[in-house]
Order: structure tokens, then sequence, then C-alpha cells
């Protein structure tokens, strides 16, 4: 089978490897119908130790059960299914709080985490099969495959930034980057009613799509002018709630700097960074809180589904590229060089 | 009048200053029947730079309102009155959201902020009275004045890091320090129901007040070994919420150490550090959420007050000793050398 691997930064080679197969009797055997390339795999694209490669990539996909572990009971040949990027068995202590990602059975992982599968490949085994994929009510051709795709990881994400960040009705959002995340957090403070979403973005096609998708000011400067907009924008004192959806040190201290004094920082954007200002100046006289992490996508499923299958939302418009296989490594030089937003990939064109 | 300067570290002195008068309308003059030494006032004992000296001390006190500005309206003379650290108008917007430690009015400050007051002297003015102060209903001769004192400053500190920490009566909760605050933040987390209460302290006196307090466990080992000795006690995975009363470097650390993954770490020892680990491997893997800044302890006063006035609780026992005027150097270096828990001074001594 055809698979993506990442061989060191800018490096990306779609090679033959072998075979996925079941190994456990909790495992699924699936065959990917749509995946996609996310911005944190542009991390290790710019950054990735050599010691590192080659890795299978891809943590988002969509494909059709081909079978299942002898102790796999809820999935059947056939079905249509979404994987979270974290593998979860949904039933232990962190699962049944919705941390999925911190899931404690000793299976759990984060699909980078696992060398020998990825989901930007013709076929993936997928352990703790039953907790961790969840069945699609369509068609494997169906329309709304790109936005079912997003529930993987990048609606899921921002969704997450916007309920660790307690947005509502009473906030104002600035949501930092525009990104595929940082758009659907966009969506995800609309759909939690916040009434003032200020986008911070560059480029103008995406921040275009953030004000579809419900971010009423755009804001494309950054450091300190960028800053005292925000600040502008919001009377003064700074944004309730900062989505911080990039994950780099200036877009941390961009958020510093435009939070409001009680305010929620919430982070999804990979930190690519260890340490950070959490002092007096920065967070504590202000009462600043933190918060965010990798989102427990598998928790927000069965809540944003209904919107998609409906039509109410269309989280899929952040893919503005389609590629079979052979267009994978193009589809990371696009993305890297800002000419995609988001490149789905059908392992079958 | 005689008052507290600090000219240096370790250099406290009592001298003769000018005395405090009313300058502005909304000011009250506070003759000081009680007032204390903070544990945060050993930071600037240890390190204050030379330059910042004389400095006046104290942002703890009760006393009685000796004379009352033409705009203040709820104080007169006679009254017997506490000040929260901050001075605040509990009329802005902040101090409407219960955030009055950022009152945005121009004179809001915290009394280490103002330069020629301080709380432990003989009177202080008191800027913006009829939003700082609280009265209270006993004499200044009350048994009950330790504990009513404790609502300056360290009682509404602790409480502030349990509730920003989402203290109840499901969370295990780890207290980081034995001084004054983190024993109060043990009271508090008992008083919001948290069964479990482990106190992390070295020194025997305290940590058996701390589980008089409310404490179930007590854990004197620091570093590594005590991490280990927290998560064994809390069943492997960390404490759903750390209340860090320290400030030091360290005492952050170790709360990242013991934490519980989607817990809370909720800081109210002033940070003596401006960059601390918030990367993947320290916070945003594990969805921790860091919080906690200084305390709004007017918002808190109200609420706690009765149970001091009824006896039901005694957070004044956090004082094991008492000084006049004279004796405050040596309290200072009493403190310092942990001889001292916490030194109420009575300037009428």
């Amino acid at each position: 089978m055809r698979a993506t691997l990442m061989y060191g930064p800018g490096d990306v080679r779609v090679e033959n490897v072998p075979d996925s197969v079941i190994k456990h009797p909790t495992d699924a055997l699936v065959r990917v119908t749509a995946s996609c390339i996310c911005g944190s795999d542009l991390h290790p694209y710019h950054s990735m130790s050599a010691g590192n490669g080659p890795a299978r990539m891809g943590h988002e996909f969509i494909g059709v059960v081909e079978d299942a572990g002898s102790a796999v009971t809820t999935l059947k040949k056939g079905d249509l299914v979404v994987s979270p990027f974290a593998i979860s068995d949904n039933t232990c202590e962190f699962c049944r709080e919705n941390l999925q990602t911190s899931c404690s059975h000793h299976e759990a992982n984060f699909w980078d985490g696992i060398p020998d599968e990825g989901g930007q490949a013709e076929a993936v085994r997928v352990p703790l099969a039953d907790g961790t994929l969840v069945k699609l009510p369509v068609a494997a051709d169906s329309e709304l495959i790109p936005s079912l795709l997003t529930l993987a990881d990048v609606f899921g994400t921002g969704y997450h930034a916007a309920l660790k960040g307690g947005v509502n009705e009473r906030t104002s959002v600035t949501v930092i980057g525009d990104g595929a995340v940082g758009l659907l957090a966009v969506m995800s403070a609309k759909r939690l009613g916040a009434e003032q979403i200020i986008l911070m973005g560059r480029h103008k096609s995406r921040t275009d799509l953030g004000l579809e998708f419900g971010a009423t000011d755009v804001v494309a400067a950054r450091g300190e002018e960028g800053i005292a907009q925000v600040r502008e924008l919001t009377g003064g004192h700074g944004s309730h709630v900062v989505l911080e959806a990039v994950g780099h040190t200036p877009a941390y201290d961009q958020a510093v700097g435009i939070i409001r004094p009680g305010g929620v920082i919430s982070r999804v954007g990979v930190p690519q960074y260890n340490e950070a200002p959490v002092g007096f100046d920065s967070l504590f006289g202000g009462n600043i809180t933190l918060t965010g992490g990798p989102a427990p996508v598998r928790a927000y499923i069965d809540e944003l589904m209904p919107d998609i299958l409906s039509g109410a939302i269309e989280p899929g418009k952040v893919f503005d590229a389609t590629t079979g296989m052979d267009g994978v490594a193009q589809g990371y030089r696009d993305m890297d060089e800002r000419r995609s937003l988001k490149v789905l990939i059908r392992p079958s064109l």
C-alpha cells in the first residue's frame, strides 16, 4: 500500500510500505477514503530532527472498515468511520471525563506517536477501534465528507479552544491565527454565542472565510500594532478570551498583550516553545488564566456532527485543494507556502 | 507618627514620619489598631534593589476611622474597618466583576505601590475609602481581631486560590506551602468541600495547624520525592487542583509535577520569576490550566466574615506572635528565619 513519510524538513515522500494489518483483537483495519494535511504537520516539516525520520504522517482521516478484530463490538466491515487524532479506549477515567487525549490505556496514543501507521495512506490499522472510531451516517462519496473530516481534528480543536476559553454571549473573543483551526475557532466562538469575534490574520482569502464563519472584525497587523488595534476594538481593556491557534512565541506574546484582566488565553496551537512569560507582568498581575491543550475531539463529535449533517454549518470550507496520493508532497509545499489553506487527500484519486 | 520602612534586603526600620493626612475628598484617615507582616513582605526583604528603598511597608490592617473626606459617604469617625491589600473604587466594571485588584480607577493601587503610606504604621491615609474599606461589627479590642485581620489578605488569598482552582467536593487538592496563605488555602479548600487535601510543607508546627484546618495528608518531602508521594496519595495520576502559595520556581515545578491531566494549577504566591515551562511536556500536553493572581479579597469579605463572627472558623490562628512597633524589625527576622509563622502588630503596644 502507499503511505506518506517525512524524512526530514521539507522532505515528504509517498512510498510503498507493508500493508497495514490487524495485530490485536481490538484493532480495526480501515481503508482511507479521505485524509488531509494539518497545519501541525508543518511543524516537523520545518524543524524535524534528522534522527526522527522517516515518520509516517497523517492524523485525520475518514475511511471504510475493511476488517475488525475479534474483540471489536461496535463496528463491522463496510462501516464508514472518522478517526480523532488521538486513539483512546473511551472508557477509562479520563475518557469518561471527556479528556480522551489523556486516555490511560496503554495503547492510547496520538496518531503522530505511532511509528508504522498514519492517516495520509491508503489504509490504517486503528488500535482500540471501539473507543476511537465514530461511525458516520453517510456514504463515502457524500458531499459532506470534507466537513465531517474536520471532526477528526481542526473543528474539534477550534471548538475545544472556545470551550476551554469559556466563550459565551457575554465575552469578547480574539482568535490569533487564520489557519484552519483559527477559522474553526471563529465558527466555534460564534456557535457559543460570542457577539464580538476579532480574527487576527494576514491572508485575505482566509480572513474572508473567517468573516463568513462569524468573525466581526479582522486585524491584519501583528505585534504592538496588532495589540493596539485589538485593544481599541475592545474598549481599551482587551479581549475577555483569546484563542491562540498558532503555537509560536510571537502568538503567545500577542495573546498576553491583548487579554483583558481576568481573561482566559486558550491555546490549541501546539507550542513550539517550552518556556514563556507567566510572571506578574504577563499573566499573574491581571489574574489571567492560561488553558488549552490537545483537543479531545472524540468528546465533541456527537455534538458537532448534527449541524454538519443538516447543512447548518460547513466547516469543510477550510479545504481549498484536493489531491490524490501522488500530490501529497506538493500539498505540503502548497500549505507551507500559503498557496493552500488545507489540502484534502483522496487516496483513490 | 511611627511607620515601618524597608531600606534594603534585611534592613527594616521603624521611624518617625510625617503624619498621614487626608488629601482627597474620597480619602479616609485610619488609626491602625492591628496590622501584620506578610509572607510576601519577605520577597523584598530578600531581594529589594537598593534604589527602591526606603519603602513604606504593610498592606494588611484594621483600624479606626479618625477622619473622612467630604465625599466619603459610608464611613464615619469611630468606625472600625478592615482594608484589603488593594485599593479599589468598588464600582468600576472590573470591581463589579469582583476583580477589585484590577480596578480601573486612576487612584486604584496595591498598598505596596503607594510610596508614602503603609499598614505597618500608626495611621494610614486610605484612598477611595468608600470602595476600599469594610466596616467590622466588633470593637477594636475584640478577640476576633486576628481572624478578621486575615480578611485583609491571607484568608481571602487562600480562598481565591481555591475558587480559581475550581475546588469542589469531587476534586483532590494539593496545597504547596505551609505559610499563612497555604494554611488558609487548606481551610478554603475544606470550606469548598474537598475531601482530600494534601499539604506540602516541612514545618511540623505549621502542618499541624494545616491538619487542624482540614488537611487530610501532609507531605514534607520536596522535589521529585515530594511529587512521587503526592502521586501515590492521588492514585497515580496526580491532584485535580494544586494551590501554589509560595511563588518560587521550585514550587511551580512541583505543581507541574503533581497536577493531574485536565487539572488546574492556581497560583497565589507572588511569582518571583518571569518565565516558566508552559510547553507540551509541562502544561499543554495534559490540558493543564494555569490560573490565579492577586486576590480580590474585597470580593470575599462579605462571604467569609460571618463564619469568623460566629466562631465557626478561626483563621487568625495563623498569628503566632504579637508585637508593638518596636518589635517590627525583629518580627521580620523571626518570620524570615521561620521562628514565627505570622506576626501581628499592635501599634498601641
